[in-house]
């Protein structure tokens, strides 16, 4: 089901008999700033429940907003009903259950930008009845009434939380359903099956097969395709969400906080300066072609510590590097002889034999051709490495793409078109369907009852159905039959 | 004119032609995030102009915005028209001119919350051709389009920064047109009289009187009534909008920095600590019943300086007693005597004497009933004096009672209903017209030709036309708007 952010779809007959289980008569209004605190032109509170729209008419003059229709719009004023004072000049946003995010009862009171008003209004409303939102609130009525699946409830705290073009593709894509869709359809065939083997059981004496075991080979084939797919995405999406972590490392002097500032400057705009927990530490961030790389700069790392704190910082730089995901060493090519920028390289790879390198030669521009063509011989055995000169900004473009290139190498970027997992959540319960999908496929190849095959099968809806909130375990049968209504 | 916030007042004749030299054809449509920057349920994208509509459709799909009537609300979703990505799932409130806030066709687009997401919005529209609006445009828009007056509009900018219950209702009556009736009405009957004196020149040569002169007289005085009373609010509003300055003075160990907290626990919520410039200097605001007050901790101010450092301190402090409001007197009822309490006060006063003091005995739990006594005796010749225990916090409510009776001796304090002017460009220009109807009052009297009491007259409206924007520079208006926020 596509239900946008504020769901317009009306609730349907499946979404109510899924959800029945804990459905939850909802009788409380709830009210909460929704714009950030601070100073601004506009200030909006926002009430959701069957009282919404009365609790504010406590407040309201000029209008009877019980009269009007929803998605409309009403200029007033806001009085506090007890101190007969007014608390500001507000336009009243009507929205009427179903057609609301919440599917409830919703008013939005746009207001001035003024912590103080906020603070009035919302004990003014709060005196006549209303009860304010725990977090998330909103958004989890919307969720219990339908209005979005769990998966879609938790991208919007994803979209909110997006600073890269990436993460906010991935998260709308999954508000927008693109996820659940996924999911959804190859569950619906897999309950198909599932009661099947579940009316097997009940017919068990007569040793009859109703489910087409070649065809559900098939189709578990196809679901674990896609859910190790999913799963693959994970790895890709934790980066998107959280950002690349690039160690720049290199002997000192080598240009790594010249060549950290040379690339925080391509974007200084969306650049947030995290000053390190040790001196020797410096950690920034910046979008490159809609993917945040967030740079470690590891001054120090080859210094002789010269005193206690010290050491401590070279020690969490070394854990630092344990954690990224790329290295990029670097290197003066004007000092450093080609036999040690491989010993350094030999001693990373050992440590980290994983951990994609980026070699990258600086002060280019001070270089002999002598110098260059010397590590040019590099090549052979090493990664390509790249000559730029950061206090020059010359082949920053190039590095920048060598970046993408990695990553992509390593699986990590896509056009944003896919769906991607980035939510540890799911990624548990994919691995928990991922396990009992494998493990119904052995059953049948090794010819198991129907009764642990339906078991498996069982366990593998119910964790798929958790990533949507669909389903818990307990519905799963009383789901499957009321569809199969085979009058049992 | 009674117009609101977001004026649904059609423009009326009147306006027009007050304003008709300055009004400006605007063309182009401006666009602003109009909600506080930073991560929340809800941010705001607004619109202003004739293309605001259709800038918005550019970007907007699920339905034709250009068919649908104002005051209505519309949820769909926005895509970058030129790279197809989507941007948000939104809803778009439209008001259709003039029934806006900026009296022009206004969409405010509400989508979430996302510094990320709220750059790419603006971004495509302004690719679409809005023009990012610069500080205060909205309302500056507004004040052009006639929905607003000038001193309405700088409510607005006053009602956001209000943090006081009293600011707050200034800001708010003021912006309900409040000031502007009261100018605006006595405006108009100076206007005639102005009109007959101008017609009198014209019939110059035949000596006739259209204006009656005892009527102007009595009209005079009426007005510097009002305008004089108005002035004398500033020095409220000043207070109102700025906070009483009360500095708590006194020996060291008086306990001023214990008072100084114990007054500060009553309403932690909206105590906002300034470190101060030196180190023997704090200050820190409180609101009492609606008053906000801004203590200033004075300690050390009568110990021998130390060395130079704590020398710049005392005579900070000092300085900071000669901008104060009012001075609270703290003494410690255990070890002062009576007469060293007279002298310290006698010192203060003979610096201060227009200073209002309040007399405050500190440790009152541990004092005897004998050296309580003796400070009783005190009260025949000097304010009453209070006994506290700020460390036990005894009579703090007294004392906050104290403070508010104070205060509102010195006039300083109002039911709230009242007119007050918090302006200072309002301050200047009720000065202005002060001086000039004293001229004209003074040029009756003595029989002043017609064309002298005409150009008094005229000055004299033009300040107070000045206040409400009837009359206006752009200059003025540039100056004014200018402290607004973007989006406002």
């Amino acid at each position: 089901m596509r239900c946008g952010w504020r769901g317009r779809c009306p609730p349907t007959k499946s979404d109510q008999s899924d959800k029945s289980d804990k459905s939850v008569v909802l009788t409380d209004t709830i009210v909460a700033l929704s714009t950030p605190p601070g100073a601004g032109a506009l200030a909006v509170v926002r009430l959701s429940g069957p009282e919404a729209v009365a609790i504010t008419q406590a407040l309201f003059s000029k209008k009877n907003l019980a009269a009007q229709p929803g998605h409309t719009l009403h200029y007033g004023t806001l009085r506090d009903p007890e101190s007969g004072l007014v608390l500001d000049e507000v336009v009243a946003a009507l929205y009427r259950a179903p057609r609301s995010y919440t599917r409830e009862d919703v008013v939005e009171i746009s207001g001035h930008g003024s912590d103080f008003i906020v603070r009035q209004v919302l004990g003014a409303l709060l005196r006549q009845g209303a009860r304010l939102a725990e977090a998330g609130e909103f958004t989890k009525r919307a969720f219990l009434n339908g209005a979005l699946d769990l998966a879609q409830a938790e991208a919007v705290a994803d979209l909110i939380a997006a600073d890269s073009a990436l993460s906010h593709q991935v998260a709308l894509n999954q508000l927008r359903g693109g996820f659940s869709d996924e999911l959804r359809d190859l569950r619906a065939q897999l309950i198909k099956f599932a009661a099947l083997l579940e009316l097997e059981l009940d017919f068990g004496e007569e040793d009859v097969e109703f489910a087409d075991r070649t065809g559900l080979t098939r189709l578990l084939t196809e679901v674990q395709g896609v859910v190790s797919g999913l799963l693959r995405s994970f790895e890709l999406g934790n980066v998107i969400k959280n950002g690349i972590t690039t160690v720049i490392a290199g002997r000192p002097n080598a240009g790594k906080s010249t060549l950290l500032n040379a690339l925080l400057r391509e974007e200084r705009a969306i650049v947030s300066a995290i000053p390190g927990t040790t001196r020797d530490f410096i950690e920034d961030e910046v979008s490159i072609d809609g993917l945040r790389f967030r740079f470690v700069d590891t001054a120090g790392l080859r210094d002789n510590p010269a005193d206690e704190v010290e050491a401590i910082g070279v020690q969490r730089t070394r854990q630092r590097i344990g954690q990224a995901a790329l290295l990029l060493y670097l290197f003066d090519l004007t000092t450093m002889m080609p036999a040690e920028v491989q010993a350094d390289l030999a001693e990373f790879t050992a440590a980290h034999p994983k951990l994609p390198v980026l070699l990258v030669g600086n002060k280019q521009d001070a270089a002999t051709p002598e110098q260059l063509s010397a590590f040019m011989q590099l090549n052979a055995q090493n990664p390509a490495f790249l000559a730029i000169s950061a206090g020059q900004r010359l082949g920053l473009e190039e590095l920048q793409e060598a970046l993408l290139t990695q990553v992509r190498g390593a699986g990590l970027a896509t056009s944003g078109t896919a769906t991607i997992v980035t939510n540890v959540r799911h990624a548990r319960a994919l691995e928990t369907a991922a396990e009992h999908l494998a493990a119904v496929q052995q059953g049948l190849a090794t010819g198991r009852g129907t009764e642990l095959l339906a078991a498996d099968l069982r366990h593998a809806l119910g964790a798929l159905g958790e990533i949507t909130g669909d389903i818990s375990t307990d519905d799963l049968l009383t789901s499957i039959f009321t569809q199969f209504c085979i009058g049992k």
